[in-house]
């Protein structure tokens, strides 16, 4: 049986992550890339498609999916998908847990931090009216205070609790087997920005982290996954001209 | 086969779905019971059980459990629990999406503009260092605009979508069915805090999501949950003394 499958794709968000698991899966799909609007926000095209207006949003043999774990734990479920097989035969324990910590808790303190930062800039721009100078210089002291003290103290534990799982679990995946599984296609947003995206440098990451992200890049789905949607963003950008 | 089963409960926090979950299962469970600090923050004792020093924390049978999300399914998946026909057989697609949505989605939002709230206000009061009148003005005027504008929008999207999946399904749970299951132990929490807590009056509630909380509130298990946490907090208040 074969699927009909479409990959709504924004650019830097969590959707690269269905770039991997549709590579790893071996199911063809369509993409239609979106992007961002200067400010950081979803253009309007893409509340057309879904009402949150955030990505990624797959539709599934007609059916619209959105929520990342649920997308994921939607796909995985495919049993007839040729690659099946590359991955965690039935999500473990393991492999939910992280599945669900990756966005209730890792990335609620990583979005809000990107959220201040942003937010706080456009403000200082005027989004919310005239500001004096000294207002200026105080809502950028809050949101440097906030993000680092509250925020980045709370994201260090964090990431501190992902090095110590992977350091104790020497070679395996977060499904804690050889296989990735739920968790580890969750984890590649938040840990590939700490190595090559918005994130770079801000952290300290351990070596079984790094670990990780290298033996998952090494994966040729990965490396198709990556390569993929390069050439979508770069297709899309010319039809656009 | 009995359970061990240890629940660490923070004041006014996630923890409270467990009760709901446990008393639904007929599992008996031993409660501790932690307050927050003055500034919202969980206290120090939350850290010495588990790093993260958040709540809900439950120990079973020796094992440590984090993660609300993870937690349910990891209770729901004790096959002998007496009350296990009380809650959908097999968790299906639309409790999974709820699951992950619940704190994926809705509580990003949410707790990012509690964070705002609790976060200028401790700024304000002087944990950033001394700021002038109009300094204050302006980091005050930041908070309101961003958790109204911005915050505020996009919760009220995500409510929308609340009413309209159970306006879609009468009578029925966030499981799709005639039974509550993983989704609809998540949203609790949430739900609860526009009626009964912190965000009570914030937002337009709409009636199918009313008749949810409602038809769940009337569950003995829920009442007894709530009884039970009321008596825990009591209890260890008085111990303290």
């Amino acid at each position: 049986m074969s699927h009909q499958i479409v990959l709504h794709h924004l650019n830097a968000s969590r959707s690269e992550r269905l770039f991997w698991l549709l590579e790893e899966l071996g199911l063809p799909y369509t993409v239609k890339v979106y992007y961002r609007l200067p400010g950081g926000a979803g253009p309007p095209e893409l509340k057309k498609v879904h009402p949150f207006g955030r990505a990624p949003v797959v539709e599934l043999d007609g059916e619209l999916l959105a929520e990342s774990g649920s997308i994921v734990r939607r796909l995985l479920a495919l049993k007839d998908a040729p690659g099946r097989e590359n991955l965690e035969d039935v999500t473990g324990d393991d492999s939910a847990f992280w599945s669900h910590w990756c966005e209730g808790s890792l990335m609620t303190f990583f979005q809000a931090s990107a959220l201040i930062g942003g937010s706080s800039q456009a403000f200082l721009a005027g989004a919310g009216g005239p500001i004096s100078e000294e207002g200026n210089k105080s809502v950028g002291d809050y949101a440097t205070w906030v993000t680092t003290n509250v925020l980045g103290a709370q994201s260090k534990v964090h990431l501190q609790e992902i090095e110590a799982y992977l350091a104790a679990h020497p070679g395996k995946y977060f499904s804690g087997t050889d296989k990735p599984g739920e968790g580890d296609i969750l984890m590649l947003f938040p840990i590939r920005s700490l190595f090559e995206g918005s994130r770079k440098g801000k952290f300290e990451v351990g070596p079984a982290t790094k670990a990780w992200f290298d033996k998952v890049k090494a994966r040729p789905a990965v490396k198709k996954a990556f390569e993929r949607l390069a050439k979508e963003e770069e297709g899309q950008k010319k039809s656009n001209l």
